[in-house]
């Protein structure tokens, strides 16, 4: 099943997708509305984003790195997240900001040193993210920090969270990203260095996992850079569409 | 006013210190516990923990780093948090476990680019970290990874959040560090690189902060290896002091 969740009439609501037609949600008391309806928000409400660098070879090779012999791992803030259909800000005077389309794991349960044989166990399910990141701050191999990657609005996440069990094989599903409707990034889960089951298995030997942490498992090669007006749609095989625009930075008042 | 976050008698409860003796703890219904009664909680839940690497020169300098140009920031996820009087795991088979006192600034409410000059306005209060490092794991300059700084148990805080209005000068205050009762690390936070209204300006202009957020602000000179069954205590002036002691690793069961 395919879950959602979203904000309508007032409230904010678990919904789940009508099977056979994304596009339209049922909610709880049996309402169906259409996507363009409700205001999407991330499905799921973690306790730690953790997030891998240069994770497919092809990635690594195009940002000129050699690929990691260990988890390029770092965390990222909860303010970086945002829902399907919403606007993501573009900071002035940045050269480079470059969508990545991903597969995030959720995790269901609390655990800890969990064996890789049994590492999908503890996952909940998965959904799409849009990584984006400000490369004009990437100083280094070891540096995916914080202004590359903890922006406000500056990771997309949903539409849907999908249940494990409909997910026969995570590690092989299709990714592709269109700007303004052209493809620009397309890849496969089956590239990974690191798979689902090493990375629980390597974050869990020392963090303890809690229910609704996400692992956003990296992208494949095919970044652009994106500007203000971009529709830019990140796609995962089976897990969901998740669609982003680019809106130019606005001077914003103090607090 | 002294907060604390302690569980007593089948129930979390907020207490307060009793004014001039921080060895005993108010509830709310009036009674008076000694600290020793009750299981201290870090005082606070943040969303997000940003922590400074590197934010004294004397520090920088001690582990042959360059001091940084620009805040060296990173993120910590909140399975480190542990609190007053616990046990901090040392992991089996590393040759470097180091306490870290450091000042920590608590948020008060929401609030993005915030100018220098109003920066106090959205500070709630202050507590004390030990922010141990497992050094082992520190490759460069640019890695504070999750090894070093995001492991379970390796972050005690406490014991007392403290009001804003009662620290009249947080750049102003002495720290110290004493392991099985010798002094090993001491320091004032006036010799922060990057002063307290400098980060809340800086992660402000790009990460809208929430209350509860935690920034831990880096660490004095003076660190040393920490083995199993030594009590560290790491105080700060006027703000409080925390009893931390070091336990080897057990062999965990999985999840």
């Amino acid at each position: 099943m395919k879950h959602a969740r979203i904000a309508y009439d007032g409230a904010i609501h678990r919904a789940t997708a009508v099977p056979g037609d994304d596009t339209r949600l049922r909610l709880a008391d049996g309402r169906i509305l259409h996507e363009t309806q409700v205001v999407w928000l991330p499905p799921v409400e973690p306790r730690t984003i953790f997030a891998l660098g240069l994770n497919y070879a092809d990635h690594a090779k195009e940002l000129a790195f050699k690929a990691p012999e260990e988890p390029l791992a770092f965390l990222k803030g909860p303010n970086t997240l945002i829902g399907h259909r919403a606007r993501t800000v573009r900071p002035a005077g940045v050269a480079f900001m470059h969508y990545e389309c991903e597969l995030v794991v959720v995790i269901g349960k609390t655990a800890s040193n969990v064996p890789r044989e049994r590492a999908y166990e503890v996952v909940a399910g998965y959904t799409v993210a849009n990584d984006y990141a400000i490369r004009d701050y990437l100083e280094n191999y070891y540096r995916p920090n914080l202004r590359v990657k903890s922006r406000d609005t500056c990771t997309p996440i949903g539409p849907w969270l999908v249940d494990r069990d409909d997910v026969p094989d995570p590690m092989n599903l299709a990714l592709r990203t269109t700007v303004n409707g052209r493809v620009t990034q397309e890849g496969s889960t089956r590239d990974m260095i690191f798979d689902i089951p090493a990375l629980i298995a390597w974050f869990s030997s020392f963090m303890t996992l809690a229910p609704g942490d996400m692992i956003l498992t990296g992208t494949p090669e095919g970044l652009a850079d994106t500007q203000p007006g971009d529709e830019v749609v990140t796609e995962i095989e089976g897990i969901g569409r998740l669609v982003s625009t680019i809106a130019a930075e606005q001077t914003k008042e103090p607090a």
